[in-house]
């Protein structure tokens, strides 16, 4: 039995994840989520990403919307609606019950990491499922009108805002969640991946939590990402709106020079073949593969290529 | 125009404050609502008696269940036990909705009184319904196994422990709510009617509250209670059974006993009218009415019917 770390944010990760966890024993694969789009909502405390996978892992997400539980009902949105509640980020009935037993726990005392580990193990998840960090960072996307708090960039606002930058407020000062930086540490960890998600509002919240990249530069084992580019253009999400207000061209090029120094190899699509060099010259390893996950074969069929791959992955000869 | 102030807990007092409604205009009622059964549950601030009032004045009660809104759904609660959370106390998916924006806005500072008014309007009720107070007043219910919360009592232990006495945690320093002491001390007030609630469940924490006692006992108008007893019963819920183990004969000179001082008039039911003479030995004035209240019209009559005692009943000639 060894170990593979991955690096997640929503649903791009989470599926990613989903094909892992299903490659892996579960006490082979500990996922990092980012806590960066964490915020408090009608009092609730909401972990957007890691509800997401947790969802996709246990099965009850939707595949449709992309976010949520499958066979949901929004009667209480409904409800709050009439009442004059705020009803712009939409909280479905069943989902709400992840939402107050989190908050619950949390007002009680619990970490982050704690209550997780319970909704996950309530879920029937085997795998290990932790928080980048216990303590609050929040992602704030600068834009010419001012700040805005991620999920009023994300969702009331439908990220049309012009992103000018993008910080992590309470980074400096947080700390990695222990099953990070125990994962981080193990001498069997076979890999680590950082899954496909959004570099920039997904995983630089992640490494961005003090110690990260100082830990991911030590280890030994092979990091490789899996680029969220596909023909010039991001899967889902705003990725590539995002990478051109930044001023980066939307190739996987890119993607390897932002994650240079902490990774090894760069998976890139099939299809996108001829950008190899582009993305080796950045010094960084390029692999290809079907990269694009429609169905849950597909999710599987990368996570077996991405372990492969660790299997396989010479640093030195890099 | 005039005024008229009615005290009630949950559901029988509800009941006759929907008759209320419907017999006076807006303006000129003044509903009074129990708050010892408050709690705080899931991190939620849960006020059941002046729900149950706003519910039923807002037509959105559901009248079979007795409690919480009509075409409910229930898979938050359902996604709560799945989860391992706490189930016990039943909150439908379109009645979390009061909970989770009530809990929103005393969080953030607002009185109790506030939010009621608020949901009150934005649910069409044109009546004032307000706390009793906006201080915490919490009702214990001792048992020979020790105290019980209200609601562990009520709802999770289904009123099954033997009652040894009841006190209100909090009352001896909560005040009375501005609504509340404003009402009292109103000229052109008209009446004073304390519903058919449970007199020591719902209306005695009432009564709890430092000078309403005091404001009840100068007030000039009638002061009327509709007795809860019909035929040596009640109509719903533990009155009887407390009655019984409180040591008290579960009559309507009971509840006159329990009244004295406070009310002029008790109103029984008519076919009881052969306690009229025990109530009056009690020194408090009886009235027989049909006080059942199955139908709306039953309830428009009843109200009718103590308006039309209040405008005739001279305090002298009792």
């Amino acid at each position: 039995v060894s170990c593979v770390a991955a690096l997640c944010g929503g649903v791009g990760g989470a599926k990613l994840a989903l094909g892992l966890s299903r490659a892996l024993q579960p006490e082979e694969l500990t996922l990092i989520v980012n806590t960066g789009d964490d915020f408090e909502h009608l009092g609730l405390s909401i972990s957007p990403d890691i509800d997401t996978v947790l969802y996709t892992l246990s099965g009850l997400a939707d595949r449709e919307r992309g976010w949520g539980r499958d066979d949901e009902t929004w009667n209480f949105m409904t409800a709050l609606g009439a009442l004059g509640g705020e009803t712009w980020f939409q909280l479905g009935d069943r989902d709400l019950a992840t939402h107050v037993e989190r908050s619950r726990r949390l007002a009680a005392g619990e970490t982050l990491s704690s209550v997780t580990a319970l909704l996950a193990a309530r879920l029937g998840i085997g795998a290990r499922i932790a928080p980048m960090s216990d303590d609050r960072v929040r992602t704030i996307v600068h834009t010419p009108d001012g700040p805005l708090s991620f999920q009023h960039y994300f969702v009331r606002e439908r990220c049309a805002p012009r992103a000018v930058s993008i910080s992590f407020d309470g980074a400096d000062t947080a700390r990695m969640s222990a099953a990070f930086a125990e994962t981080l540490e193990r001498r069997d960890l076979a890999a680590v991946i950082i899954c496909p998600s959004n570099p920039y509002l997904s995983i630089d919240p992640i490494l961005a939590v003090p110690g990260v990249r100082a830990a991911l530069a030590r280890i030994r084992a092979p990091r490789i990402a899996v680029s969220p580019i596909i023909g010039g253009e991001a899967v889902k999400g705003p990725t590539a709106k995002l990478m051109r207000e930044l001023g980066v061209a939307v190739t996987s090029a890119s993607i390897a020079a932002h994650y240079r120094g902490l990774i090894d190899v760069l998976v890139i699509e099939d299809t996108d073949a001829s950008d190899a060099a582009t993305v080796t010259r950045q010094g960084v390893a390029c692999a290809t593969a079907p990269t694009l996950m429609r169905t849950d074969e597909d999710k599987l069929a990368l996570a077996r290529t991405l372990l492969d791959l660790a299997r396989t992955f010479r640093r030195d000869a890099a």
